[in-house]
């Protein structure tokens, strides 16, 4: 009887629950870093609960190749990118956007949109590659996927679920200004309440915050572009054979899975199809390495403290490092430095861990929520300043500009965080938080992927919004429309009240 | 073994998953006819999982009481209206709002808002009489409860809490054009895209009913009162001790269950602590009782046609019940009337129903849409016409006028639903998304009460729009500043301009 059970449960695990009973077919669009890490997890689940997956690689790619072990299918796509040039591209990417100013806005976002550009052009070179390759095309044609599966910030995935007639569906961490999630996704989000991402505002703002962050949405609005959109615009016309963007293409996503949640993230407005799925690579702490679990353990009463940069700096200068390690070198704990390997953080994320020492990545940051460690924020670029911006309204964070700090201010920031309880306690609280959800954010995602190839789409959760041009969207069409009519309205009383008057008048002098 | 695991699985369902490991206490403000019947799905739920139950009911009441058998505990309130007072008065609201004529608009809504505020004078002052008895607010503050659950569409649970100085949870069908959604829960609603409720308009409006959803939203939000709202804001001011409003202290809501889906209603924004638990109240059909069995059985081949007009319509004129005889009388389905009995429908709708004949009362359509059984509407008052324009836009009903109907109409009606194959497919297709949830409607609605009462609330579900006021919130004074601004910029610069030209001119005379 035990083995009937161990059978049955195996049977319910192993099922993939589409209507024909048997399993679907997933065809990925790559991403990279952190976001590529995000997304391998719901690979990998779909994969364990018996889906194939198929993810489309660059010839030259830095994904995890066939000799990778990996239960991941990976299609070659052959392409006009040489591997040099890829990686120095990312290299550059990371080396500038490291190097930008952080406390000019405006030069520091010009000089976003043009290494975005920069970025987007290669992909689009690529997408370019795989989407005028008859024969890859063909073969993805004859494989009959159900579903394509994007990160919304590298496009192309929504090209070739056009071009296969498939369904797709997004996941996202978000993008600069909220742009994508506006122009392609028609999320709300009133300036009034909602800081613009990297703003590094929370949703108390007072007034003169209120004031930037308007100014911010502007021009977010109007003048930032995530990519090069004539350029953009244009390919996928010339693709698609019809006049499109990119944005009306992205509008037509099934499902977008935000890779964030109301224990990181200010509460906003959502849509129907927007699920919050922030967190879904957390996993209990497996058992450590002996050689690690005997270092954590030699910690005593005092703990640990862990110190991580993240998957995308891979050093940082001497004086720096010495800073740090003075600092670190007076505190009771005994610290931990992780270069590169964000699963290892994972694992030593455990309840001897008194501090986590971080640059801000929401990979990060989500591992210390989901263990409920307080954090010393050492935000270094991209979304970093505003993640750890979001910890400290929370009150699990204590934030540092890691450029300029001295090593008294990190060991003063690490004295706080560990020594406060009030740190410890809001840690727990979001994880508390984090942890008490009807399903869990993995299973949610898998879920909606799954409900997609289950019903060939869910257009059921699609508001009637993406129908609409944007002056019907903003009803800007009836607003006119219904101010003519009273200018028309008080137009005509007005002449007639006139004509009366003068007839009045005329009336008056013949007597 | 096999006891083992029985007794495990009746463990899991028992434990309350309070943090303190015990069990919780809800106190419930009543609420009326299918309001009531969908809420005690609920509350019988929570009891199920071991929580305590206390619904406030009027000693004249028309809620089971405590000799009607119930899992329930009754606090019966003392108060000033008599029974005769309180059922004459829901008798004549149900009567009169049936004879508003529903062609016109404003007639429609001036005596709907008339009806509101006669029953609403008749809630505050049961309100009024809990509240002011010391005795009674004594012992529910002895009682320490964790929660209380109310119905928004009729106020003083808010107040009680406040009181009593608990968290509350509302569930909620719908208010009449959305204002206690949108000044009481803040939710946004744009009139592009999301029909007003009880336009009857679905979300692929053309110009014109955009224009006239406009106007009716204008409407709505400046001139409609669900309840005499000068007299309850008072009230609440003098009971709280401070100038406040009903609608700010509803604002206050932890969590808003609202009793529609996706499957029903058309989609539109949300907020992350508004969840959408439609169908909560539905189940797999029980055995039927053996002389209903029988007649099902007996229809063969054609199977029957199930005819309710709901919980408040307790007879028709003989005048219209011909007409509906004669039409039944033509199909070759059987048929089962059901009078008044909505827990009879919940029965019967299985695979042998045909179709059903419904006056669109949300707990039948729902119903409806969990069997996927086609429906021909005969919509009476009050949200049942834009209920089944909602089931018509989604192809799964017909709609009639129950008062001018012909009998040949019905018949035809009932024809088309039952012999056109795409009624039942996209009552089937709206049954499937029904079901394929995450989680079922009633285990959300009750995981989220068992939330607030693990986490004394869920703040951090909560917008911050709620703090601001109406004119941060559409950030009229950052427009404000920045036209202002604008204008001293454009001001200045065409002084300076004028100066110089001014200077230049004079430099010329004089030359």
């Amino acid at each position: 009887m035990s083995m009937k059970w161990t059978s049955a449960l195996l049977l319910i695990q192993l099922s993939c629950y589409l209507s024909s009973g048997s399993c679907g077919k997933v065809l990925v669009w790559p991403t990279e870093f952190s976001h590529w890490m995000n997304i391998k997890t719901i690979l990998d689940e779909l994969v364990q609960r018996g889906h194939e997956v198929t993810v489309l690689a660059y010839s030259p790619s830095i994904l995890p190749g066939p000799n990778n072990p990996s239960a991941l299918k990976f299609e070659i796509c052959p392409t006009s990118l040489t591997e040099t040039e890829f990686e120095d591209s990312v290299a550059q990417l990371v080396k500038r956007w490291s190097d930008i100013p952080k406390d000019t806005f405006w030069p520091h976002f010009l000089q976003v949109q043009e290494m975005m550009w920069t970025y987007g052009d290669m992909i689009r070179q690529f997408c370019k590659d795989v989407a005028s390759n008859k024969k890859l095309m063909k073969k993805l044609q004859e494989s009959r996927f159900d579903v394509v599966l994007a990160d919304a910030i590298s496009p192309c995935g929504e090209l070739l679920a056009e071009l296969l007639k498939i369904p797709f569906v997004y996941s996202l961490r978000f993008s600069p200004g909220y742009t994508i999630e506006k122009h392609g996704g028609g999320f709300l989000l009133p300036p009034s309440y909602v800081p613009v991402v990297m703003s590094e505002f929370s949703d108390q703002m007072g007034f003169m915050e209120r004031v930037k962050n308007m100014i911010y949405m502007i021009y977010f609005d109007f003048w930032f572009q995530p990519w090069d959109m004539k350029k953009w615009d244009q390919f996928y016309s010339e693709f698609l054979g019809r006049p499109t963007t990119v944005f009306e293409t992205m509008a037509k996503a099934e499902i977008w899975l935000i890779r964030n949640y109301w224990d990181f993230q200010f509460p906003h407005p959502l849509l129907p199809n927007v699920e919050f799925v922030g967190g879904l690579h957390c996993k209990p702490a497996k058992p450590l390495p002996k050689e690690m679990e005997e270092f954590v353990q030699s910690s005593g009463e005092n703990g640990i403290v862990v110190f991580s940069l993240g998957s995308m700096v891979s050093n940082m200068s001497e004086e720096r490092a010495n800073v740090v390690a003075s600092a670190l070198a007076k505190i009771p704990q005994k610290v931990r430095y992780n270069q590169n390997i964000l699963i290892t953080v994972v694992n030593i994320l455990s309840s001897k861990t008194r501090a986590f020492i971080t640059h801000g990545g929401a990979n990060g940051i989500y591992e210390a929520i989901y263990h409920g460690i307080p954090m010393v924020g050492v935000p270094l670029f991209a979304d970093q300043l505003d993640n750890i911006a979001h910890m400290k309204a929370k009150g699990a964070a204590v934030s540092l500009d890691f450029n300029t700090m001295s090593s008294t201010d990190l060991f003063n920031a690490l004295k706080t965080v560990i020594n406060d309880p009030l740190y410890k306690e809001n840690a727990m609280k979001l994880s508390s938080i984090h942890h008490d959800q009807p399903v869990k954010p993995l299973d949610r995602a898998v879920f909606w992927i799954e409900f997609v190839m289950r019903h060939k789409g869910a257009k059921h959760l699609r508001v009637a919004a993406y129908d609409l041009t944007w002056f019907q969207y903003h009803s800007l069409d009836v607003i006119g429309f219904l101010l003519a009519c009273v200018a028309t309205v008080i137009f005509i009383i007005t002449k007639c009240l006139f004509c009366v008057w003068k007839f009045v008048r005329t009336e008056k002098k013949r007597k």
